[in-house]
């Protein structure tokens, strides 16, 4: 496996954090950083970790590793770790999402392209066609858009579709209303549609069937924090589940993704493939959240720093940084393949207290 | 919906708390902010908040929401937020509960009037005759008075007596000693007599059945923080249980609010509506102790806060934050109307991690 | 009940130690207040009332209020707050034990007077007849010596003998070298022995019984934090048990008396009255014990802090505001006499969370 | 029991720790004190201990205490404390390994020497034939090296091998890139190789049965972490488990060992000696280990503080402290020696709080 090398002075994707916070103007940095109302998801995302150890196996042949992983589309991907949409890469790099493209598709992993992205389906695809790329949408309360976007998705070689469902009213932002946060960089895709692009409030799971059989491509359903939802999701047609909540951004309160994830395993993950995002930051966050039964972890705001501080070789080292430390856990840990990480790797910190 | 514009500066109640603090003279912030004893039981009541997530359900027809419920003596209110008893409004502001009551009826709520109050009850009345009022007020050593008084508001067209039992004496209040706290407003309600105003230390529940009859008014016991005694009031014909403890101003060490809910919803709810108040800050708040099984969430220093930054405009802002908060959780969580909050939508952090 | 009038400025026990630790030299400051090594046990006695909740009954009767209790050796006390040992008073104030002692008398409880005391058995005796008096006292290598000061005692009207069982080594008081920490101070009560005063090391649980039948006094044992040693205490003649860990000034690890006292009182509380010490600040902490089983609260450092503060005067200020505050908590929570604080009227923080 | 005084002004682990981080070059210190990535693990190992309380027991004859453990290779020493490896001795003081093999000789306890020493295993036993010393080291994969390390260990009169189980890859330890750290010092015992050193990544458990029965030294296993792991081991020849997480220094997030000891005790303790190090600071915590069921706990930062503070003297008053601590200890709570401390004498504080 070769692996660029990191900066010496960058070295963890917390100096990359500080690093990009030194460098965003001040209402970028909080559009970025902030959750919404009392940020108590933002910060439960990352806590959550912290509720875990890793119980190591040791005398285990490890001298060959193999992260890999497949993913629906029928894809497989180097290692566990992708990237997950987040909006406008401009305000990040003047590149924007083809910086992002560029260095995901060096790393072979999928990157999740916000329909809010500066760069347009078919541009983004003209210049990375060998990236895999899913497109992150919602159902519109227009539904001719909602498959007019899905379609030129399809057209443009992206995989599969990912449908945010936790967005049908903007979370309560009082941060960008104080910090006077606006932005000239425009949502590419929508630009040929002179409709509202108001999300529906109006959905059901049904929606899920129409969407998928109407595009003939893969759903995956992201925002779901609840056994529920997912077992909904998938008994509708639900390809995979993303266990997100927005990176704290929707509605403050809602679960860590990494304290929702395994009654959502439990629920569904025999059936379908559950993916997570929220709060990952180092190759021990996967390690955790692979062994409570996420497939692949997906990773939004360190890509965005890394954005901010490099361009495309920022979020190369992102991927790299995350890509080595979850080599070196898997190395120490005896747990040669992706595969090999299990339920019994991990134990809750509070089961040592009693 | 028709809702007032929030000012662009202060967008959230934690703004409208700070601004209030600011503009407060000292001895009357600290009478209004602090506790007694440690301050454990206030503290407590808003970090109890912070021990439940809230379950959002996704993919479900919001696009018309109802936030409205009905409450005791008859009245339907177009929110489940209402406004709890506290004393002396002019000092918050010179307009005193008139401003209050005047937003609180703009809102189409229910106000409780503290008999502690700076205008009469006769005046607030006439100055507000449409607007929703329960009297706030004791059982008094001098039974007479106690009676007398509620029969003026009745006649003032108040719709229930909320009975508060946790101050037959009064709390260990050091900060108001060590402030030199002391206010020129007089208690209006209570010129008229020459006597005693004491509170009754020797009460027992039938105390409640006779106020009731006597008055002819529902009954609302306010204080209660115990299953034991939430079972005792109904049985003794209390109309509604207001779970309180006073805004930890008068027993430091009880249980939170937010704490004693469940075992109160437990043993009576199924036979009387349930309230509750004390640490509410937010609609998430709000949508967690609905979720509990308050009917209805009052609100108290809020509304101080709310009446020292502005009047009644102040007073109005508060609730319209509280019911933009709640409306957004509603529409994001999936559930349309108040009945569609359950006891599911809600979990315990501690459940998250073993 | 009459009870004199705190001062204006000191209002609580915690502004009393805030006076006290400002007047004291550093190194008695840091010998009285500190505990041993990391100061676990010392932080923990304070604490472990914050992991209790209060649940306070209302509607009850409580114009009349009674809160004496009767306490071995046949005496009874007008409230369930006592005076815990500790040594040479001189250090915090001129008149050394006989301040403390006429506090005591004048509030009519009970002294546990130090066997390291500044003033000799006989003076205290002497200047104080109407005095509760306890000897606190060890088993000494010196079965004589420890036979004729427990004789002293009782010839001088002292009403019950107080083992020291956790005392066969001195704890690790680090705080004392580094501070210099030494007092011109004597133990007047071994100054008539030209004998090792060591504590013995080869005891066992008939030593109880056998100081017990040569004196002919009532025997407390104060030290146990275990129910396994409470039990063997009273199977070997102990008359009480005071629950102790000396202040957090022994064994840093172990349990907060609060911790130690429920699975104590479960073993011998139908058997014996047991006692407690340690981290009692406020009268909703004498509560707090009380509910759990104790039946007398006992304080040390308060005590000294008064003593440092006024004297006499000081020692009874404290005693007046611990009782004052346990009578308002009885008030309100509506438990009009010791007897009616039962296990019911607590319940822990953690049980609330789940 | 002669013990060296300890030095006035150094009186605790806690004294010596800081006294060291005072004279370290910051390359060094951070070297020594951090640990991997964000450091959890680290911090956890010290934490773990204040999750138990210690039950002492009372009038208990302690006139006699006896602390000697018998280990495996059938030495006896006087105290259940011992010396865990580090590496490079000469980074910290210039005597080195000799340093600290005369204070553990003096001691009369155990050394584990590194095989990362800067004094190689002749030198150093020629020097110190009195000394019990075990050597640690690694399968590497030169299966010829690893054997031959082994024997010269044999031949210089080491007693047994402790075989490191944590480290085929080298954690995260960014600290070390960040601080330039960089050291002159070789390690002594690899010079006579010219070929690699590393780590075998290929290992099984069958390599403890072969490494024995190849030298016919007893073999400790050292960094397991989990029940499992200890059950394969012991089945495969292992003659004793060394529970440690490598100090923190290479899978951040697994286990403080103190949490994963009672698996391990649970799982092997009935048929072979468990030994501990991580987090050890006081005798109080010595005591915490020895109760949840080590036979010897080890120390290694508090060893090489000793040795930056005053080098052999250094090492051997950090000894002298924990036996006085531990010594302490057993005599206050009742149990006069090392078998008499049981399961019975600690509890979880959780336990206490429900």
């Amino acid at each position: 496996m070769t692996q660029s090398n990191p900066s010496p002075k960058l070295v963890s994707i917390a100096d990359i954090e500080a690093e990009a916070n030194r460098l965003m103007e001040p209402s970028i940095r909080s559009y970025l950083n902030y959750g919404v109302l009392s940020g108590e998801t933002l910060r439960a995302n990352v806590d959550a970790f912290k509720w875990l150890r890793i119980r190591p196996r040791y005398m285990v042949d490890v001298s060959k590793r193999n992260l890999s992983v497949s993913v629906i589309g029928g894809d497989t991907i180097p290692m566990p770790i992708a990237v997950s949409p987040s909006g406008l890469h401009k305000r990040f790099h003047p590149d924007g999402e083809f910086a992002t493209g560029k260095a995901v598709r060096q790393k072979g992993t999928v990157m999740i392209v916000s329909i809010a992205s500066t760069v347009a389906i078919e541009e983004l695809a003209a210049a990375e066609p060998d990236l895999i790329k899913w497109l992150q949408m919602f159902i519109y309360r227009d539904r001719n858009m909602t498959i007019d976007l899905a379609l030129r998705a399809k057209q443009s070689g992206f995989r599969a579709l990912v449908l945010t469902v936790d967005y049908n009213a903007r979370g309560l932002r009082y941060h960008n209303i104080k910090s006077g946060y606006k932005t000239a960089h425009k949502m590419a895709n929508y630009e040929s549609y002179n409709i509202s692009k108001d999300v529906a409030k109006d959905t059901n799971w049904q929606d899920i069937r129409w969407l998928k059989e109407t595009t003939g491509l893969p759903v995956v359903i992201k925002g779901i924090v609840t056994a529920e939802d997912a077992r909904l999701a998938v008994d509708n047609g639900a390809d995979a589940i993303l266990v997100s909540n927005h990176g704290g951004r929707q509605l403050d309160g809602s679960p860590a993704t990494l304290e929702a994830l395994p009654e959502i395993v439990e629920a569904v993950g025999r059936e379908v493939d559950v993916y997570m995002d929220g709060g990952v930051r180092t190759g021990a966050d996967v390690f955790k959240a692979l062994a409570i039964g996420a497939k692949v972890v997906f990773v939004g705001r360190p890509v965005c720093w890394g954005l901010v501080c490099n361009g495309s070789n920022g979020v190369k080292q992102v991927l790299d940084i995350l890509n080595n430390e979850l080599d070196n856990y898997m190395t120490i840990a005896g747990t040669p393949t992706v595969g090999d990480i299990t339920r019994n790797h991990v134990r809750y910190v509070n089961d040592y207290h009693n």
